[in-house]
Formats: C-alpha cells, sequence, structure tokens
C-alpha cells in the first residue's frame, strides 16, 4: 500500500484539535499554586515565613531551567546527527515536548496536585512536566527518522498517559524514591520506544540506510545536544529532590558519576576500533549513561566513590551495547532503534533501578542519622514498619513495574501507529527532512536528486 | 552614488569613541547599588537582614543570566539563518549589545536609579539594560542584512535613548505595568525597526535576493537561537516582577502560552503549505510569538488557560504574517522586513499590550486578596482613587504612546542613517558577510566570484 | 623516526588506569560537605539555621552551572574554529576536563577541605574543580591540533597537580585574593601551555598548513564558544566570592569589562585591517580578555568604571597582540600557539594580576566601610599588622609565584609530553581529525585522500 505523507490536513487539525482540548481542561481545571497566587502575601503571613526568599521559585527555578534546556536543546540536538534530518529531529521534538508538557500538567497535576477540584501549578509542576516528556524524547530516539509529527503527537498522548499512570503507582503506591527518574523516565521510555519501534519494524529499511548515518558538521550539532544534556544532568537529577542536602548530595553524585563515565566510553570506544579511533555515536551517547544510572540513587547516600563506580561501568556497558548489541537487536529480534537508546536509557536505566534499591536497603541511621533517614525517606509518625530492606524490595518491584507498563503500552501504541492513515514515510524515504518540510534550494541540490521523494510513497 | 563600504577608520573610530565617551560617563555618575557596595555588611545590619540570601543578587540572577544568553546567543543565531550573513548577524549583534547595554545603563540610571548625584547599579540595573538592548535587537531584525555596523551603532545610541524615555512615560508617568516588555521592548522595537527599514527602502534588492534565503546548517544554527530564547522567555518574563508570587506566576503563564504557541504555529505552517509542508521559517519564529504576547500580563492573574489562549492566538497570526502580510508589507507598502520582526514582535506585541490593559482592567480583590491586588499594582496609601478599569486605560494609553514613539523615533533615526557616508552596502552586495568580514577561503571559493564584492559598490 | 599514532591500547589503558586511581582514591578520601550530607538537618539545627535556603546549595549552584557551561562548552566549541578538528576540539576538551575535575576535587581537597582524614565535597569543590581545568583547557589551546588525547591526559595530570600548589601558596600562603583566577588560572594556565607548545616545538608545522585555518560554519561553531564565555564570565568572576556584597559586585565589574572590551577589540580589528574588515578570530578571542583582567579585582571596590577602563585596555592589547606578537612569537622565539591563548590568558592575565595588586593596595575603609573592608580581606583578629599596600605587595608575589610554577611546570611536562610512545601525529597530520577519529564519508570524500593519514607517520 502506497502512502500519503502530504499532512495538509491531519497534522494542522491534529495539532488544533489536540491544543483546543489543552485550553478547555486547563480552563476547567487549572489554578495557581499558593506560592504563584496573588494571595500569597496572605499566606506567608499566615505560614509566618520571613522572607520571600522562602517561596518555592526561589528553590526549585534555576534548576527548573537548566531541565528545560535539557528537553529541548539536549534532546533535539542530539538527535541532529543524522545528515539530512536536522529540521525533523530538533522540529518535532520541539512539538512533541511543546505538546507533551501540556498534557504532563494535566495528568500529572490529576494525581498528585488536586486540591479542591483544581489543579495547582507552581514551579515543580513544570520540572515535572519536563521530566514526563523526558521519557517521549527517550522513545522518539528509538522512531527517530521513521514516523510521522502526527504520529509522534499520538505517542505522547499515549505516552505521557501512561507514564503519568506508572509514576502514580511507584511514587504513590509502592512509595518508592526516583528524583532523576531511573526507572520511571528512563526504563520507561526506554522500553516503551523499543517496543513501539518493534511493532513498526521495516524489513526494507536498508533502502534509507545511506542517510542513516552523520556527516562532519551534524556530528558537532550533535554534540552541543550531549553536551547540555551532560552539563546540565546535575541538575535533573536533583530537581525535585527535599530542598537542601539532598538537592546538594543528588547534584555532586551527579556530576561524579557522569565524569567517570566519559573516562570508560572513550577507553571502550578507542579499544573496540581495529585502528584505535574513537566514534562519535558513544562519545555523544554513552558518555550519558552515568546521569542515568544515579537517576534513582544520587539524593540517597550513595557516597561519591559509589557514584564514580556506577559511571564507570556505565560508560564501558553502553559503549558495549552499540558495538555489539544494537546490531544484534536489529538483525535478530527486529528492533530498528536509530539513536542506540537501549544503549543509553535502556541499561542505564535499569542499573540505576538497581543501584537505587542497593543503595536503599542498605540505608541505616549510622549513615543518614537518625532524623535524616526518615526525612530522606518520608517516614512520618503512620509508618512505622519500614526497614530499608522494605524500602529496598519496593524499589525492585517498582523497577518491574516500570518494565511491565513499558512493554504493555508500547505493545498497544506500537499497534495503533502501525495504521496505514497516520503519514509515516515510505522505507526508501526515511531519515530524510524533504518529505516534511520545505527545505532550502542548496540541500535539494547538493542531494541531487530529479524527483521530489514525497511523490514516491512505496510498499511498507 | 558608489558608497564606500571601507570602514577601515570609520568603525574604529566610532567604537573608540563611545567608549571612551561611556569610560567617562561611568566615572562621573556611577557607583554600586547598596546591596553590591562593600558596605552592605553595615546596610544588612542596619536594614536588619537576617541573611545574605536577602541580597538582590539571589533573587534576580538566575534570570539575569538567562536573559543575557536571549541576548546575545538567542537574537545573535536567531538571525543566523541568511546563508552568508552568519557572521554579521552574531557579530553585530554581540557589538550592538555591547555597546547598548553600556548606554542604557545610564540613560535607565539617570531615570529610574538615580541617587544622590550617582546612578547605583545593581543586577536590576543589568537585567533591565539588556532588555532595552532587547529591543534594538528586534530593530535590526528587520534591517538585517541592509545597513553597516557603524549605522547599526548609530540606531542603537539613538534608540536606546528613545526606549529610556518611552519606559520612563510608561513606567513612571502612567504607571502602567510592563515587566515583560510587550510594549516597551516587543511593540516599541518593532515599530522602531519597521520604520526604519521603511526610510531606508531600496527599490532594488531584489540584486541580492539570491542570498536572502537559508542553507541546511545554517537553518539549524537560527534552530540555537530560536530554542534559547524559547526556554529562557519564562526568565524573560518574570526577570524584574515583584519577588516572590509575581515571579513564579510570571514564569507559570509565560511557560503556558509558549507551550500552545507552539503547537498552532505547526498546524498553520502545514495547512498554508499546498503539501502541507512546513516552513523552518515559521519554526524559527512563530513559536515564539506567544512570549511576546504575555510580556505584559504574565505577572497578573491572567489563569494558565488564559496564557493558552493567548498563545493558541498569537501562533496562527504570527504565522499568518509570515505567509501573507510580509509580502504585502514589501511590496505595496515598501517595507523591507528581513526576520519579519512585525511577524514576531509587531503584531504579538500590540496583542500583548491590549491583553495586559484587558487584565489589568478585570483585577479585582477576589483574584488577588485585598493585600494581593495592592502589592500587585502597587498601589500605595496616596493612590486612594485608584481602581482597576483606571489601571486598564492607562495600560491601553502606554501602548498607543509606544507606537508614537516608535513611529516618530524610527522616521528620525532611519533619515539620519539614510545619509550615504555610514558605509552602508550596495543593493547587490546585502546579506552578504564578505563586505565588512574577512572570510575563509573555502567560502569565497564556494561563492566563486572572480571580483570583490567591496569594490563594485553601485548606484543606490 | 616514525610515531604510531594508533592508540588502540594506549588511550584505553590510560583512561581505565586513571579512572580506577581516582575510584579508589575516592573511597578512601572523599566524603560529604555537612551540606550535602543526610545529617544536614541535626547540622541545621544545631548551627540555628532558620531556612533550608541557607545551604550553600542555594548560593553556589546556578553560578557552578554557568561555569561548568563555560568548561564544556565554552572552551570545546570556541576551538572547534580548526576546520578539520571540531571533533577533537570538543571531544578531547570534555575527555580532559572529565578526568581533571576528579583530579582535582582530590588535590583540592586535599589542600583546602581535609577534615578528619577526609575530603569532604560541596558545591564549592566542583566550581573550584571546574576552575582548576579551566586552566588546563587554556593551555590546551596552545597545543591544540599537536598532541594525542594520551599527551593530554598526561598534561592534565601533571597540570592539575600544580595548579593545585601553586593555588595553596597564592591563596594560604601568601593570602592573596583572586576569586575570578586572572593569576592562579588565566596566567598560570597560558604560560605553562606556552612552554610545553615551545618544547614541543615542530619546524615543519608548515606541513599541515592548510589546515591550521577555518571555514565559514567552523568560524559560527567557534562563535557558539564565544558567546557562552563571555556571557557566563559574570558568574565564573563572582562564584566563589563571599556571599553578599562581593558576588553581587563581582558580577557587575564582569559585565561592564566585557562590554567595554567588545568595542574596542572591533575596533582594533577593523583598524588593523588594510579594507577595515573584522577578524573573526578577533572576535572569537579578544573580545573575552575583559573578563580574564577583572579575575583577581572584580570582587573588590573596582568600580564600574575601573572595569570599563580595563576592559578597553585588554580589548586593544589582545587584537594587537593577534596581529603582531603570535607571528613574532612563532617565527622568532619557536612558540607555536595555535589559539593563541597568549593574547586571550597570558597578557591579560598578567594584566589582572597587577590590576588586583593596584585595587588592593589602594583599599580603604572609606571605600569599603570598617566592617566592609575587613570581611572583603578576610582580616580577623590575628592580623592586627595587616594594611592595603602590604596586600597589593602580596597580591604580585603572587603574580611572579604563579609565573615562575608555570613555566617550571611547562618545561618539565613538555619534556615528559616530548617521549616519542604518546601516539602524537606527524607533522604533515597535525589539525586532523582523522587521526584519531571514524569520520563520517562526506568529510573523506571531501578530503579526497587516496590514503588514510594514519598510515603515513613521518619523521618528526
Amino acid at each position: 500500500m502506497a502512502w500519503n505523507t502530504n499532512l495538509r490536513w491531519r497534522l494542522p487539525l491534529t495539532c488544533l484539535l489536540l491544543q483546543v482540548i489543552m485550553v478547555i481542561l486547563f480552563g476547567v481545571f487549572v489554578r495557581y499554586d499558593p506560592d504563584a497566587d496573588a494571595h500569597w502575601i496572605d499566606e506567608r503571613l499566615g505560614r509566618n515565613i520571613s522572607s520571600d526568599m522562602d517561596n518555592e521559585f526561589y528553590y526549585r527555578y534555576p534548576s527548573f531551567q537548566d531541565v528545560h534546556v535539557m528537553i529541548f536543546v539536549g534532546f533535539g540536538f542530539l538527535m541532529t546527527f543524522l545528515q539530512r534530518y536536522g529540521f525533523s529531529s530538533v522540529g518535532f521534538n520541539f512539538l512533541l515536548a511543546a505538546f507533551g508538557i501540556q498534557w504532563a500538567l494535566l495528568m500529572q497535576g490529576w494525581l498528585h496536585s488536586f486540591h479542591s477540584g483544581y489543579i495547582v501549578l507552581g514551579v515543580e509542576n513544570l520540572i515535572n512536566a519536563d521530566f514526563c516528556v523526558g521519557s517521549v524524547c527517550v522513545a522518539f530516539g528509538a522512531v527517530l527518522g521513521k514516523v510521522s509529527p502526527v504520529q509522534l503527537l499520538i505517542m505522547t498522548l499515549f505516552q505521557v498517559t501512561l507514564f503519568s499512570v506508572n509514576e502514580f503507582i511507584l511514587l504513590n503506591l509502592l512509595e518508592v524514591k526516583d528524583a532523576g527518574g531511573s526507572m520511571t523516565i528512563h526504563t520507561f521510555g526506554a522500553y516503551f520506544g523499543l517496543t513501539v519501534t518493534w511493532i513498526l519494524y521495516r524489513p526494507n529499511l536498508y533502502q534509507s540506510k545511506e542517510r542513516q548515518s552523520s556527516v562532519y558538521h551534524s556530528d558537532l550539532f550533535a554534540m552541543i545536544g550531549t553536551l547540555f544534556l551532560w552539563m546540565y544532568w546535575p541538575s535533573f537529577n536533583s530537581a525535585v529532590s527535599h530542598h537542601g542536602d539532598a538537592q546538594h548530595r543528588a547534584a555532586i553524585n551527579t556530576y561524579c558519576s557522569l565524569a567517570a563515565c566519559v573516562l570508560t566510553s572513550v577507553a571502550l570506544s578507542s579499544a573496540l576500533h581495529k585502528k584505535g579511533k574513537l566514534d562519535m555515536v558513544h562519545i555523544q551517547n554513552a558518555t550519558l549513561a552515568g546521569g542515568v544510572a544515579v537517576g534513582t540513587a544520587a539524593e540517597m547516600m550513595l557516597m561519591p566513590y559509589g557514584s564514580l563506580i556506577v559511571g564507570f561501568i556505565c560508560g564501558i556497558i553502553s559503549t558495549l551495547g552499540f558495538v555489539y548489541l544494537t546490531p544484534f537487536l536489529e538483525s535478530r529480534l527486529r528492533i530498528q532503534d536509530t539513536c542506540g537508546i537501549h544503549n543509553l536509557h535502556g541499561m542505564p536505566g535499569i542499573i540505576g533501578g538497581i543501584v537505587g534499591a542497593v543503595t536503599a536497603a542498605s540505608a541505616n541511621t549510622q549513615q543518614y542519622g537518625q532524623k535524616g533517614l526518615a526525612h530522606a525517606f518520608d517516614i512520618d509518625a503512620t509508618k512505622t514498619t519500614w526497614t530499608a530492606s522494605m524500602q529496598g524490595s519496593f524499589q525492585a518491584a517498582g523497577l518491574f513495574v516500570s518494565l511491565a507498563m513499558a512493554l504493555v503500552g508500547g505493545l498497544i501504541v506500537g499497534v495503533i501507529l502501525k495504521l496505514p492513515f497516520w503519514g509515516q514515510p515510505a522505507d526508501e524515504n526515511c531519515f530524510e527532512d524533504a518529505i516534511y518540510w520545505e527545505i532550502p534550494e542548496d540541500q535539494k541540490s547538493l542531494v541531487s536528486r530529479s524527483e521530489d521523494p514525497t511523490l514516491r510513497p512505496t510498499e511498507p
């Protein structure tokens, strides 16, 4: 069957419809958090807060902006490494994230910030919405180049929904700690995306293989994404931790883990090349695995050397994954993972969940202090039976729940996205901006194709 | 008349002269704000401030840095979309902004921070100087590619002066609220720039038409600018709001408006292309209109859904403007608007002024609380006659004053810039870095022109 | 002798060995600062701190993130100006910085944060580690394109060690003030790097001269580095100053100095070109000299006009250096300074040290207030003999110590790096990514070399 990639009515109507629904739901449900409401001056006096500085805004806003950069510039540019897919990488990431944050504000709001019939919005909601969309950006990496923007919006709609449910199960029912989202964001996002791309398997994808690689400057653009992700990851993992020492510690641990990860990624990249040369794909991706893998434990007493060890291991595993596992997944399991998210988010996410479970299970009052332990794990008077090993078990359970949600959810969403009317490109036109974008002349002539690729849809 | 574009003496002398004047005026007038002065330790004890954290620095500095990035990377790279004008876009923006912030510190200092014969500088002054220069960056977008750096410095000198006067009229005389500058920055900057480019109309600009478009990688560079503007706009609109809830609310509203704007921009861009393809110009620009249009109302109780509606509308209007209005302005009104600032800053700025007036006019104690309303609109004991509708009227008046100042100011400055000795390029050499920059060899050969364009100035 | 540039075992083993050592040393020595430890809740009650906001994290973290961006994106992209060395510029900078920060945490920790047998880590340590690595990035600029990543790791190991010793002498023995590191970072880093490159002199470097220049888009990538350095420099110079007015003042002074520096750099760049054209090298580098040169005095009462004067002078000297001094150093003194660090960090660093000494020597109680002076220069009850002129003398002594350490250290490290087995490239293969990186096809074909350059090592 020939697919029609002309999105003239489908994309505008999808965008407008979704946005109208957002406006209506925001109108019905969304108001300001007391810290962002004009009544705050009364609130402040009532709660006996001495300084404006104690407004939640000042605790979280700098971290929020760093996370925001990671989602839009970090993920957006990381995916520009493909030679002819830069517009789509940055542009579609922009589109899905802009929709996703709105829907996440609602979904997470209903589940976590619903008071007296209203969702109350503050800066922490903005961070959590960015986090939720982060998991969609991860999944986008698996299907990059093979889906239409309409498919991405549909995927975002469903994935944000499932993410929020999964997050609710973990944080509220299992009472798991996962501040940097090793489980909720990375594991969930990666295995969701991998399942979707497995369902969307394209046997003839080799037809656009020549475009599934980088050119010199596209690799440099991708490094902009890599570096902003790498630099701001300490903010990511500490953004929603408890005020004070927890935020402080999460930033330090993440900084350490990421530093170690760079050295082992470089080491493996060189060791696995027959002439000892480095591969940009590893430098762009595996160097970040350390941030993923301390996403759960960063706010705990993981210790700086613990963080180094986690980063050390993940740089190695992630690079090995790119060299050996990605080709295997594609050839044997029919999983076409464009950006190698299994190596950057999948395996490191699982490691992160395990590290978190082990770190939690070994927490004790000597390390944390009596009050510190209660504060770190939110042990209030009602939790008289809390033990560290129980916390560890629940952490492990959270990892399995995330994996299960990702696989089942990815299966359903993959089947929906397989429907033939979403404007997806033909196999020979994958990884090609010209399908969905008006391209400047120079590129067209460089490409030197006499026919417009949009006119040649082929059998799937 | 043949123009001479060799700036060897004109540019150095202009720069050095302006900088020497800055040094002298700073020497005579500029000192530190108490919060930045070494006497602060006494000040702190005297004002009974309990913590160093209550220094203004900690309330404003993170926002300042975000705004700083918007001015230099945001505006600078946004304009690199032209194929052969990247050096000038980034470089001249850098030059004019570096001069403009100094002159703005003085002008705004005399009008707002003048105490006992001295301008006292603190972090809020730095933000306001960046804001002021933002309006020059907007105007630069209209004349991009058609003026010399000397003309830009002259324009900056005058525009900063007029901006400061206009801002004084609005904020101090009309007592208007405009924290994110829909009126003072965007409306003023856009119509000022449009008037200047109207005066500088070049009937033979078609001679350099082939360079007035993008190439593939120049569009990606421009997306760096777009994204940093988009991501940090919540900081822009909240940077100088009152401490606490106002900053918090302004950030949330801007975040919401910008998110909605992306979806409607994409929708319209696709709907207006005959094959449903997206146009990078719209994605680079129209997605930002939502930030402009909540510049006045973001700190008010606009409500999240109100912000979404504003963003929704502006994404549509801005994209329509690029498709229909910009060609019309050029062909019928002889307004050559290189970057389409009318669509990104002009119309959204006016909408922002109107939204601000309406939001202010409908403010009431139920929404804000008694104390909250007084705090939000600076109603002190002397303003016994204040009513919301009066505030709304003054807001509307502020919009008209800004427009009038922009048109009259632009007219005068345009005439000055039309003088033939500023080193402006000939019509056939517009949008060309090689006029003012030493260009690397590769680019020269790509251009493959046997003659140096600087040797061929032609009749205007 | 033919050098072997195949790093297959040398680079991986170096990376893994260094990282294993880091893990062990961190395990033995590194713990959390009380502000980042889970016991903080007790600490806070014990020290009677009223708000979580008084955790050191909130004073320093936003500045830390800005500094982090400067080191990784700023320095990394600044050096991408070379046409075929972008991967190495960004990638090797990433590698050496990731190792350097770990080693710096240890070295600086032992010397400054060693309590009861442990190094205690907080956010200020992270900033100081980034600072230390900044001096390595500076030195990297001198040898860019001529060394292997193994050599860079060796250089980092030694330079971080020497930096920490030098910093200890200045800050703890001479009790010098140098918050922004004009002496410890820039002077030390620049003259260290220049000495190394002098020892590594390559008489036949002209063989790769055609690659030691930029192409159009590589210059735009470099501007990303320039702008992030320029914008965030106020954070750099204020990051570790005292809380409150000192941080505030340091940011303002740096902002002013950098603004002035842009105008004089542009002026000189145009004035020194026979057709008055601007040179991207000057815009990329000389515009930053103002930030270097207020690195010592920014936190002092330098006054805004004083900052403007410093920036004014440094823009001129730095641009003159690029035009006249760099060619002279290369042809006469056999110092091949790839990035011109002598102009950006060397001379401005020395000027910064002198400005700091003079500003300190002229400090008085009228300017600072009694308490303010004591606070600014850490004059406690034990320092009864402190005078401003004495402080000035010690500042000057600190400058000489830094220079001496740089020259002696550079000599030793240069000799070590001259050993023939580090995988350095042959003269004809300098400034070439393909030696150490797997390069995408397009670039290879553009380069159109039939032979792999790694196969043709030549006599040094």
